[in-house]
């Protein structure tokens, strides 16, 4: 297939070659069960604890607090199960927003329709940041869980989880937060965050496919979403994914390595391809805070013309990005972020999400704002707004 | 590290060289998001469908009765948890055995303790193979699923499942096997078996560690366990791990080419090493049925001798072995298959578990006897009985 331009790096990420490195050696090597007793397991038990040193490392935990799962999605679904058992003798209300990913939604949905939960589902104001005063009044006697993203996937904006813990601890509320688009983006510390819980994913940040870990604060002993075998002291049944979990430490290891240095780019890239289409094409909406933004996220309206429409002119120049997150992307629906920003239906429809790594150049963005400025010219010269 | 022989291929497998191949080239050529929809992220589709087509096909399924998961472990909770949910108008009670994999029995106890299932947990006869009638009995009117493995991990008996899944149909039962041990080992057939729901895991075959699948009969509207995302149609939401789809459907593939040969292979291996044990070491005693048995499974007991002294002796030698299963081993636990066999805590605790591949030789299994009957003799010499 020929050359494309790749800029939805939320989507996911591919695995950098260290990673891929790491994870072939590991199957080859390192494939015994490491809840075998003979010694030639050792290694492996040996493997798995590295990775979780070098995962625990970039988000400033212990490695007793990382509990690996298959994924982000995985995480987000134990978090609230599990917080949910927890706290079940002081109640069953959790308070989240309507801009999370459909992995806390839908579980939350899931719980409230199985008689599990009760449910606040927050609005947020029109730039996209939830605010710690409206979470504060949320909060009942009942309230066990604050479940808030730390960056969102669509519009990419950061939340104040740091006053949002305060509030959760001032009134002995568990905090989860969802952090699959922030670890490996931007400095992450569990200690500043105060948060007890929180979930990443691997594929995220140049890491492997089907990994990811819940940060569980020490001393929280939650039950496990998988049940089973003893794995992962009793947090989460089945056999350990020993290349998956390696490739993530190694990928976390680099993450935090380049971390600044790849924020600065991706930030000086953000803010120019931002100006850019700002200054090319008229009714150009920024959509989401540009101060409390993932420094690769670009998520733009414009005005009138469906993003689905651009997105395919887009393509027929090679170029890939998003409207909404992927999952729920090639899908009809309206994307529920803007929706929850206070924005039309019609609004939620003009969402378009480029999301941009360090690996991409001031060159590709000069032909994305040309691709997208032709596209909107065509759409609105049809009248057809 | 020193040569080893290994015998634990009930625990895990190592990668063929064709899955590990199969996944390099998927991670570094499709990582893109399926859900993406732009041009480019097709291939990855197509992958995703491929593999799902060669996993079926190992199971005689149609591929849209395919799920992948992380693993054989969540498998089996999805199912248990979904077809309670599926069922519940109907009723909550389970009936299971006494000797299924943990994955199983930890979900039921799970599903009790949070009100949601009653659970009827047969014992099974000394020979380890459930009879049709025992399951008949415990049928009650609220009973939903029904769920017994296809073949044992400890002593690798086989379960009359197409005779049990009659019992389900007539009483309107859902059927659930987990076939974790089974798949790729011995044919497997799921119009034949009649079952609804089949669990299995990619690295009991030689496929990728965390890859697993669970079928679904066609007609059978589940809801998922872990919430989310629209990924596989619903049922099992996160982004897909497209390098471990892609590993599983090689080794299914694998797998189904070469069954009939490996398990001619095998069971003459089995054969040799039972009937040459049993002429070396006087008191050891055979745990499960010789004639409904997985063609790599011996599992002996020696009279009198804790399993932990003999796989001690057997690890100084560099020989790889179980007591029980891997995800209770190294743990101080007697085998709860062999309890429910009705054997006494003390012949539970004496179990060894040698699961062998077409890849050992007579050789090696020449060297292991000689070890254990050296072990066995040190051990009963001490009069430590």
């Amino acid at each position: 297939m020929q050359e494309y331009i790749y800029m939805d790096y939320a989507a996911t990420t591919p695995a950098a070659p260290e990673v891929l490195r790491g994870m072939t050696a590991a199957a080859e090597v390192m494939w015994m069960n490491p809840s075998a007793v003979y010694r030639h397991a050792e290694p492996v038990r040996a493997a798995v604890e590295k990775a979780r040193g070098q995962t625990a490392d970039l988000i400033h935990a212990a490695s007793t607090e990382i509990f690996f799962t298959s994924g982000g999605t995985e995480a987000d679904n134990q978090a609230l199960t599990a917080a949910l058992e927890y706290g079940g003798r002081k109640g069953k209300h959790i308070i989240t927003t309507k801009m999370e990913h459909p992995a806390v939604l839908r579980t939350c949905e899931y719980l409230e329709r199985t008689g599990r939960a009760e449910v606040t589902y927050l609005d947020v104001p029109s730039d996209g940041v939830v605010r710690p005063e409206q979470i504060a009044q949320a909060v009942r006697p009942d309230t066990v869980l604050i479940s808030v993203m730390l960056a969102n996937n669509e519009v990419g904006t950061i939340q104040p989880i740091r006053e949002i813990s305060e509030i959760a601890r001032a009134n002995g509320i568990l905090l989860h937060t969802d952090a699959v688009q922030a670890v490996g983006h931007i400095p992450v510390d569990v200690k500043e965050l105060q948060a007890d819980l929180l979930s990443a994913s691997g594929h995220k940040f140049y890491g492997p496919k089907g990994t990811g870990f819940l940060y569980v604060r020490k001393g929280l002993r939650l039950p496990p979403l998988i049940h089973g075998g003893r794995q992962e002291k009793g947090r989460r049944a089945g056999t350990e994914n020993i290349p998956g979990m390696t490739g993530m430490g190694i990928a976390a290891e680099l993450a935090a390595g380049s971390l600044d240095q790849h924020m600065k780019q991706e930030r000086k890239l953000r803010d120019y391809m931002t100006g850019k289409m700002q200054a090319e094409i008229p009714h150009c909406i920024v959509n989401g805070s540009m101060e409390k933004r993932l420094p690769g996220n670009v998520n733009l309206s414009f005005e009138g013309v469906p993003a689905e429409y651009i997105l395919v002119a887009l393509d027929m120049h090679n170029i890939c990005a998003s409207a909404g997150s992927a999952c729920s992307a090639g899908l009809p629906d309206p994307s529920h972020v803007l929706r929850a920003m206070g924005r039309s239906n019609e609004e939620a429809y003009q969402a378009v999400r480029f999301s941009l790594s360090y690996r991409n150049t001031e060159e590709e963005i000069d032909t994305v704002v040309s691709c997208t400025a032709e596209a909107v010219r065509r759409y609105r010269a049809g009248g057809r707004k």
